[in-house]
């Protein structure tokens, strides 16, 4: 195997890579100029030296606090829970939410040994604790893990006097009917509002 | 833009590769084994240094000549005309063929200022009046440009005597007649073989 084959080969291993993308990729860096490869290389090298789990709100960071938890202008008297650091960045491209955020690092799940101490949810208590906080939004997504985990903090909660939330669940926008699933159409009945 | 935002926006740039991907690959390598990043780096930082065009055929090689020109065991009467040097390697994945190969580098376009003679279509003819060559197999695509450089390369070599054919134009294999479209369908009644 030469150096080509081997590049396409770490390539396909990537999420969501396969193997005619991959040597299509190792055949684009082949061609292209030296200082966007040094430039790449370097990057892959240093990531996971740079980023860090931000020390109050868990998102990745490369300054500790994060840039969102040393916000002055941020709203500090909300909070949105997510499973991932990446919800945080998908979130903040709706520019929907100014408040902070807290990562879970995953979700409730026994079958796969992921219990309630393993994910930050002690650490979102004492954030609540300290005080100043109103509103928990709940972020985890959708689904059987994710809702069990917003009813286990939203009981773990329950005794502080901060508003706990759940982010709607519905027909996604532009969507069809025609192709909405049974638990969709559910929730969005559920969760109808007043017009 | 922090490391993992840099990374992402650089993945983005990949051939295939949109925002959504780049940004999942992105946290995939903030997550995974250390030593995994550390060869990846290495194998992009190296690749141009390593891989070389091969000076006989022009495939990608790091050994100059290349694995297949050296390969005792190849039938040396037979060249494979292809455009790019990752067409080698497909055709090499079929296990069909077991000449050897001529990398183009290109085909002729007048439109991109791609004149014969920015191809390595000379080397062709020197490899062909040296001897030895019965059949040359033009590989090109079954583009307008591809039939074009065909023909360019069938009149070069019309009088050195060698053998010149084309790979078959037609409907591929397990497709179907209802969704072919009209030139796959001219050629392959054109090309159409008795049964």
């Amino acid at each position: 195997m030469n150096a080509l084959d081997e590049l396409s080969e770490t390539f396909s291993h990537l999420p969501g890579i396969g193997k005619k993308s991959a040597s299509r990729i190792a055949s684009y860096l082949l061609k292209t100029d030296r200082a966007f490869n040094i430039r790449f290389s370097n990057q892959i090298l240093s990531l996971q030296e740079r980023i860090k789990p931000c020390s109050i709100c868990g998102a990745w960071t490369e300054n500790d606090p994060c840039p969102i938890c040393s916000d002055i202008a941020r709203d500090k008297s909300v909070i949105c829970v997510v499973e991932q650091p990446q919800d945080v960045s998908t979130i903040e491209s709706s520019r929907e939410f100014h408040g902070l955020f807290h990562v879970l690092g995953g979700v409730i799940s026994p079958l796969e040994g992921v219990t309630p101490d393993k994910l930050r949810i002690s650490q979102l208590f004492d954030r609540v604790k300290s005080g100043g906080i109103t509103e928990v939004i709940i972020a985890t997504n959708p689904t059987v893990e994710g809702d069990t985990t917003a009813l286990f903090i939203q009981r773990v909660l329950q005794d502080t006097g901060v508003s706990v939330t759940r982010l709607a669940s519905g027909l996604p926008a532009g969507g069809d009917l025609e192709y909405a699933d049974r638990l969709t159409l559910v929730r969005s009945f559920q969760g109808r509002i007043k017009i």
